[in-house]
């Protein structure tokens, strides 16, 4: 590794080293920006589909990159053949390809790749936006658009905009009863769902030690609830472990901050202060100490998903359930995280003991976590160990999704109330479990298929069912915009609300069908109403701060552009999804004074003209209300790499020129 | 038990027997009207909601049966709030009437009935069509519609035609890699869907005493796909060992059929004759010898249900594959049939070893057997273990669903073709596995929640969530009906394609909506033409042979008849759908002439006179075809009491008056 990187002096932090190893392009200072090499890729069914077809519109032959792997843990339920033949649809890309293809039920994405391919000192793109999971390992992972990850396949450089490194040092160690879940907890109810935007989130200190590979896997994983670029932790013997236990000892590097790396921001959590905490509906930060709403009734109780999904999650919830049954008005789910946990669970006795105490327990994969089964009733509480509860992603409309640590989830199961596990001990008279994890996995890789052979890949045929659409054809940015406000949105409107998952997943490849579903968990008549309007000038949208928050699907910039979206106005943007409207051709504008914000209603008919000119020449934009009457100043932060991509439509059109 | 029947003499069969002590109207002689008392009733999520709802309308106030059960186990997905509301509806309506309730994950309502409730010489009616695999425990268990179901729980008699009794000597004992389904495999080979209508088939014989309860399961209830109207087999001492293992010796007694006893009808079927069999796409009946499509390639394996749901048939898979990996292009899915199952599994190490052979495990349920979930790609073999491949029912529209045993299910996801198990000894080196079954099973009753005494109960309020739609109001038939022929179909016409399950099965509680999928897999315009043509006459569908085969869905009827369905005419129609028919005031008519069905087309205008006066003075009718001006003969075989009920506009109206 380099000792000296453009734009930035030591001693370097770890994401500097991250960083600085494979920079392509550009100086380190926070806010321009870079390019990175990348080594490996991730994506999922729900985003892969159209990856594939990128990469197909790319005319791709083969991924460039060391390690490319495509998981299949989203669409699972097949209650049609959509589904299947998306599968289908995937694997004969990666054979095509040469991408590794991890089989449905092999496990969710995040874990698995930890598992199988993770390495310390590796740079990652995800179509997820838990990719960040991967700094568990000290990792370079970050999520962005499925276009991202495909010109990353192809070889291209990632851009991103120099973040700041946040450091964190943890010191002390976690009580009983109080788990990883609440480290990060706790860092969304200090900051909130934005407060890591634009930051490397860098946990370091003597805590560090004290926290196992997958329980940094369950901070870095939600590390994107506070919006940050990514997270990273330094690759100790917490994670040579984690490898030897996988049997690839080999794959590990140490990978430390120097000492006195200077943190852009620096923060200190004590880690032995922590309190079970629980965020409340309907967001992340919504962060309460448990015993504040102990008492409250509980309908479903979620164990799983990327946000917790080591052994040692699912073993503390069997431990906690032996020899008792869980309560008789709660539905327990168990949602193994991937085949390899729910191997070693079954084989230390702790799959039998959650069967015995009432779970259901569900295939491996995403399952809830998006929408795709295990809806809850409208309005009854339901606690889980996943990493987000917008408005309606649990699949129920007025859902009221609850996110805790595995031990306050399997309380409540028990108790069926909300319930501080350090009040079992009183309750239920039980002691803090000791758990006796195997050092060895059930490592098994018979569900990964490895890429062909370049010769034989050439072979392959794509085989696409009748759900892959392909991708629309996006014309160039008009210069003069005259276009109605369809849509006035308030804060933090996350991508769950403008692309729905759940009954809307199977259509993820099939855009125009996907595109009926777009904002109508907020507006139902969106889809109509911009459909009527789009064979004119478009439609604009106007947001508040933080818009488009949450996952990395690009489905949210490409069906409301399929639908006539030309400008979103908004007081501030989500990286990814902010990433995603450049490369679909979507103007990303910000209001110069947050308060125009007010100025404008939904309906209003906005002009603004001079589009092209002005992008090209980096010169201020005014969209004249017709409507009121007034003139509203605004601004951009597109690179003009960023700028290219929105004259010509987007990306592909860009790189087709 | 008495020991002489009214209408018929001794030595009696155990189908008489089980008759004649619950006879309470009638004589028993073959096609005559008897009505009988009943013990027990079975209802699940799909077909519950509307039971419920019928009770509702009924006033009733509490079951006068002496057991009611309400089983969870369709509609599991939840996808969206609807699944879970109707949850909380079936407990809070359960609490109400003071039945048992099954919650989500205890497991499919047929074996979990037969381990905690099912015994020797009871009868039972289920909103179920394979509610007959009661009979493997010598009860009387007939699958009915809804409104039998409820009228039952009200403690009405249920009323049936006296069928013939169909007794299949069983001989010899079955060869090594045959199990159980290879018998009813033979016996649908041999008769097909017909070929137990107005039949009880009774297994006797030395044969029988080499089958387990949990083997006679799997005949008795796959005997519904035969279309008879039970089966039932003698309570010997297998059925002793199985109560034994339920903790239940208590509930066993001795049952055979009379020394001499006198079938209707008599076969023999030699097992040790018995090779592996499978149904070909798209009827149980397309049975062929395993070996004669060998070879063929499969995408999918899935085994559970309620056809082979017993924890050998789940053991032998996991003994098969032990130490295996199933073939990488297989989806290999396991379907638990009930928790208490699992917990067995779990316990003797065979869900681990299907994990680690790639099984996804799959919660306790009915899951793809009636498309919920695991929908296979269109055209590519699916093989499973259940009981039912009729066309769309896996969920996908154009599917190969082949059925067939767990030796020949586990061969397949082995070698990723379709293979006979006694190939395997070449192919693969496999002996035949020797199994080691717990004698005793892991009861546990924790996720089965009592009825509430009386008093409590009668202060319950239901739950009714927005999807409980209420039963909508039907008017009486008129005199005169003149209207078209919307639909004309062929034969063996199942009520999964009048209307589906999959994904029309969350609004199961929800007429209109539901309504909205009638037919829609022969014609998908048909709901829209139907709804066009509600406000007049009505209409008329003409269907073939065996009209309304498969489950006992009411809602085949009721959806049609939401939609204006006043009169089918057809070759011959299946018992339960007939029944339905009559309940919800549809005119079910048959061809004087079969050769008259290629007289009407779709599209033509019959006019039908006087068919009130007809019905009640039992004369013939007559359908003149208007656009063909020729007249066609038609009679029915409705008792006195189903025209009562189809001149009221049904079952409910009729006890309303």
């Amino acid at each position: 590794m380099p000792t000296e990187f453009p734009g930035k002096e030591g001693p370097y932090t770890l994401a500097d080293k991250l960083i600085g190893s494979h920079l392509v392009d550009g100086q380190m200072r926070p806010g321009e920006e870079i390019g990175l090499r990348i080594d490996q890729t991730l994506t999922q069914d729900a985003t892969g589909t159209l990856v594939m077809q990128e990469l197909e519109a790319l005319g791709l032959d083969r991924v460039r990159t060391e390690l490319s792997a495509q998981y299949i843990d989203h669409n699972l339920l097949q209650t049609d053949e959509k589904n299947a033949q998306d599968h289908e649809f995937l694997l004969s890309a990666c054979r095509r390809y040469g991408v590794w293809f991890s089989k449905p039920g092999n496990g969710v994405s995040h874990p698995t790749h930890m598992q199988r391919f993770g390495k310390p000192g590796v740079t990652m793109v995800g179509s997820d936006s838990h990719t960040p999971a991967g700094g568990a390992l000290g990792m370079l992972a970050i999520g962005v658009g499925g276009l991202e990850v495909a010109l990353a396949m192809a070889g291209r450089p990632l851009y991103i905009r120099m973040p700041e490194i946040w450091g964190v040092e943890l010191t002390g160690e976690l009580r009983q009863w109080c788990s990883a879940k609440d480290v990060i907890l706790d860092m969304l109810r200090r900051h909130g769902v934005k407060g890591g935007v634009h930051r490397i989130i860098e946990y370091h200190g003597p805590g560090v030690a004290t926290l196992s590979a997958m329980d940094r896997h369950v901070i870095a994983n939600m590390g994107a609830e506070l919006g940050a670029t990514t997270s990273v932790f330094p690759a100790d013997d917490a994670v040579r472990q984690f490898l030897r236990a996988e049997d690839r000892e080999d794959d590990y590097t140490e990978l430390l901050a120097d000492e006195g790396a200077r943190y852009d921001v620096a923060e200190q959590i004590d880690l032995s202060t922590l309190e079970p905490l629980i965020a409340k509906p309907t967001s992340p930060d919504n962060v309460v100490p448990v015993r504040d709403v102990a008492g409250e009734p509980v309908a479903q109780v979620v164990v799983g998903s990327s946000a917790n999904p080591g052994l040692r999650d699912f073993a503390i919830v069997a431990a906690m359930v032996t020899g008792r049954q869980t309560d008789s008005a709660v539905s327990f789910d168990v949602n193994p995280s991937s085949r390899e946990i729910l191997e070693d669970l079954t084989k230390m006795g702790a799959t039998f003991e959650l069967i015995r105490a009432g779970a259901r327990i569900h295939q491996s994969g995403c399952m809830g976590c998006i929408g795709m089964g295990q809806a809850p009733a409208v309005g009854r509480n339901s606690l889980r160990t996943m990493p987000r509860n917008f408005p309606g992603r649990s699949g129920t409309r007025e859902d009221a999704v609850w996110l805790c640590s595995p031990e306050t989830a399997a309380a409540a199961a028990l108790t069926g109330r909300i319930t501080d596990p350090r009040d079992l001990a009183d309750e239920l008279g039980m002691a803090y479990p000791e758990l006796n994890l195997p050092a060895h996995a059930s490592v098994n890789t018979a569900m990964l298929v490895a890429p062909l052979p370049e010769s034989e890949a050439q072979q392959v045929e794509l085989v696409k069912g009748p759900n892959i659409s392909g991708l629309p054809d996006f014309d160039p940015i008009p210069d003069l915009i005259e276009a109605p406000v369809l849509l006035k949105v308030g804060d933090n409107i996350s991508t769950d609300e403008i692309s729905p998952a759940g009954r809307a997943l199977p259509f993820r490849s099939n855009i125009p069908k996907l595109a009926e579903f777009t904002f109508t968990q907020i507006d139902e008549t969106y889809p109509a109403r911009a459909a009527e309007n789009a064979s004119g000038a478009g439609h604009v949208i106007v947001g508040g701060e933080n818009y488009g928050q949450g996952s990395s699907r690009e489905h949210a910039a490409i069906t409301p552009r399929y639908l006539g979206l030309r400008v979103v106005i908004a007081k501030s943007f989500a990286r990814i999804h902010w990433q995603n409207l450049a490369n679909f051709g979507i103007l990303a504008l910000e209001f110069e004074s947050p308060d125009d914000y007010d100025q404008i209603a939904q309906g209003d008919v906005l002009r603004i003209d001079g589009v092209r000119d002005a992008l090209r020449a980096g010169t201020p934009l005014v969209a004249h209300d017709q409507t009121r009457r007034c003139d509203v100043a605004l601004s951009h932060r597109l690179s003009q790499r960023q700028v290219m991509a929105v004259l010509a439509g987007g990306v592909i059109p860009l790189l087709a020129e």
